[in-house]
């Protein structure tokens, strides 16, 4: 695999610059530009309370049409009234003065703190400044990356190429997320931001089903905290500059796996990189009474302080995970259940299996652990990402605003 | 108000040992006798998951009629299977042998890890060893409320007198909650186990009525992790030898004023004494669409870790509340409501309002917080207590087990 990047599909340009209002001295105002019109979807959070740019960028996106995207990190310019939507307008005022395009072309992003205004000087000499470094190498697509985050420790990137025909399309995207996370995307909640980009060409409604479908088994299986943000979007742009229109039956579903690919390992990384973590876990749940079901009772264990702090601790305490299970509010008989904890079974048939508890331990003293949770009860599955619950998410949350 | 406790209400004894089951040096086995037959109601866990002794207590409980309560703490008989089925039965055994009754006619109840067998050696002999001790003293009541506790810091009591006519009646309870507490009885979900006496002469149907209605109003409306314990219980229990009977409505209202009294201050007690809390933090939301969006809005709020982490810090980050009520999955409309905190109007019409941040920081750093939101659209109500999450519960829960 070659080494590809958020720019390595053909049209994008990007930059990025630090305009002040993150406090730490990295970039927090970005520009992704695409040279002609793009075919463009975008998935957005479902909370009722609704940032000013996610305003913004629904009515922007209705077209299926952008030319470019305008993210600042540091301030959410959520809960902020009519100033905020103004304040979102104008950053996609300023940008479309440099996409040489309309305003509507452009969709904006915000990520931060809720309930300031944007400090509108420094973003527009931000946005105005990044013009000038406006490029498509990996030092360009970096520094975009690294522009939307903000508590996470680590750049979330991802790419794949995939061969339709004799052509061959590249499908890229970043990412930012680390509290706030359980997204629910027209459907996720967090202040999960994700930019995908390909050089493929496809009507924008194409684009929308299969972004919906990926966002379901990505982003929208990850919680951090289960806080659903009022500023969660995703956005898939195709400049189709490759030439290759996905215009048959099999290469739609070629392009959905890779979408799929690319939209996972993002939603991986931002369980990875969850506030605190110091580890993954992997609920799946199988032989559910329905796929809702499942997804209802992954996301109950997922969500579970008491599941999160037992995987802190390596601590065997399965019957965490059973107990939420049952509050899931969906059918579940924990008599016929198998639970398995990190390939160890501990539960079945409503009866405990014994097991050596400081072995269980020590398995899960694992970047990566997995409750395996077989219901016995129907053909229903779904998998859902966290991460584990430390005193660091403590530190971290309780001295963010102050 | 004289000087009353679970045991002041006449014809209640009670008794409480350390038999081994928890590994402090306290009591862990408690039992609760009534002289003769009492009317009762109880109120249970709504998990599907549920403990043997609860599906024992549902059974016995029917019949509307007790004549004791046995308890223990340290180990929840919960995912246990059929012997853990047989060993509920076994404490219901021991416990009539001593109050010379049914087994059916006594309620068990467990608390504590969850997938362990009983150890029922060192459970009967306690039990036995508790008949030699019973006694209708404070410090018998006092052991009694001890013995329920488990990761609880401190005793919880709270009693109340009521004169219906010429007669005078008592009304008292204990309870035990600390982690895992999301009440769902019927409604809570916790391990919550709360044991109310009573004097006065009522009907089991009417006991259960009033039991729900007040702990819809009390056990429901605290979270401290939102977790839905398999075990939660609270039995109510009417010796009528007061003589005084419910027979009017006016004495019936009076009786279900001071239950709901009794309920609330003990539910209070839960949340001051949630795992790791430094405060209570009090949730009310006013003016909602209905009762039901009220209540979902306020448990969002309660449950959302950003918002508990930012009460820990003393953190006005108001944001956190406004997006969790926006996530609550019921009408909620950010451009009406108003959000006060600790007294200060933060958010008024979808806008912040300029506050001093380092005054309501101030004001914050209290043993009780209020978080008061008017929704302005409606004239539901409720009320949720929660407390602040801090790095002690992580140290408490990722340890609890190894």
């Amino acid at each position: 695999m070659p080494d590809l990047h958020l720019l390595s599909p053909k049209g994008f340009r990007a930059a990025a610059v630090h305009a002040g209002i993150k406090s730490k001295q990295t970039p927090d105002v970005a520009l992704l530009i695409c040279d002609k019109t793009a075919s463009a979807a975008a998935v957005f959070t479902t909370n009722k309370v609704v940032a000013a740019p996610v305003l913004v960028g629904r009515r922007n996106i209705r077209s299926g049409k952008l030319r470019g995207i305008v993210v600042n990190a540091g301030n959410a310019n959520a809960c902020t009234g009519k100033q905020g939507l103004k304040d979102a307008e104008r950053m996609c005022t300023l940008a479309a003065s440099i996409a040489e395009c309309k305003p509507s072309e452009i969709l904006p992003s915000s990520t931060g703190i809720i309930g300031h205004l944007l400090p509108m000087e420094k973003l527009e000499r931000g946005i105005i400044e990044a013009a000038q470094y406006l490029g498509s190498s990996r030092e360009h697509a970096n520094l975009f990356a690294d522009a939307i985050l903000t508590t996470d420790l680590v750049r979330k990137t991802a790419s794949t190429e995939v061969k339709l025909g004799r052509r061959r399309i590249t499908l890229a995207g970043v990412c930012k997320g680390s509290g706030m996370i359980g997204p629910r995307l027209d459907v996720p909640h967090a202040t999960m931001l994700a930019y995908l980009t390909t050089d493929a060409a496809a009507p924008a409604p194409l684009l929308k089903k299969l972004l919906k479908q990926s966002a379901d088994v990505s982003f929208n299986t990850v919680t951090v905290d289960d806080h659903a943000s009022t500023n969660d979007t995703a956005v898939l742009l195709a400049s189709g500059v490759s030439g290759a229109k996905l215009s048959s039956k099999s290469d739609q579903t070629k392009f959905a796996e890779a979408l799929t690919d690319v939209c996972q390992s993002l939603a991986y990384q931002i369980a990875a990189d969850g506030e605190g973590a110091t580890k993954v876990v992997i609920i799946n749940v199988r032989r559910a009474k329905s796929d809702k079901a499942a997804q209802s009772i992954a996301r109950a264990i997922a969500n579970s302080p008491l599941v999160k702090t037992a995987m802190h601790g390596n601590d065997p305490n399965w019957g965490r995970i059973v107990s939420a299970a049952g509050y899931a509010g969906v059918p579940f008989n924990p008599d016929t259940c198998i639970l398995t904890l990190q390939g160890t079974k501990v539960f079945t048939n409503g009866t405990p299996v014994p097991f050596s508890s400081s072995q269980v331990s020590a398995a899960l003293r694992k970047k990566e652990v997995t409750i395996d949770l077989d219901c016995r009860s129907g053909t229903g599955q779904a998998t859902c990402w966290t991460c584990d619950l430390s005193k660091d998410y403590i530190s971290i949350n309780a001295d963010y605003h102050t």
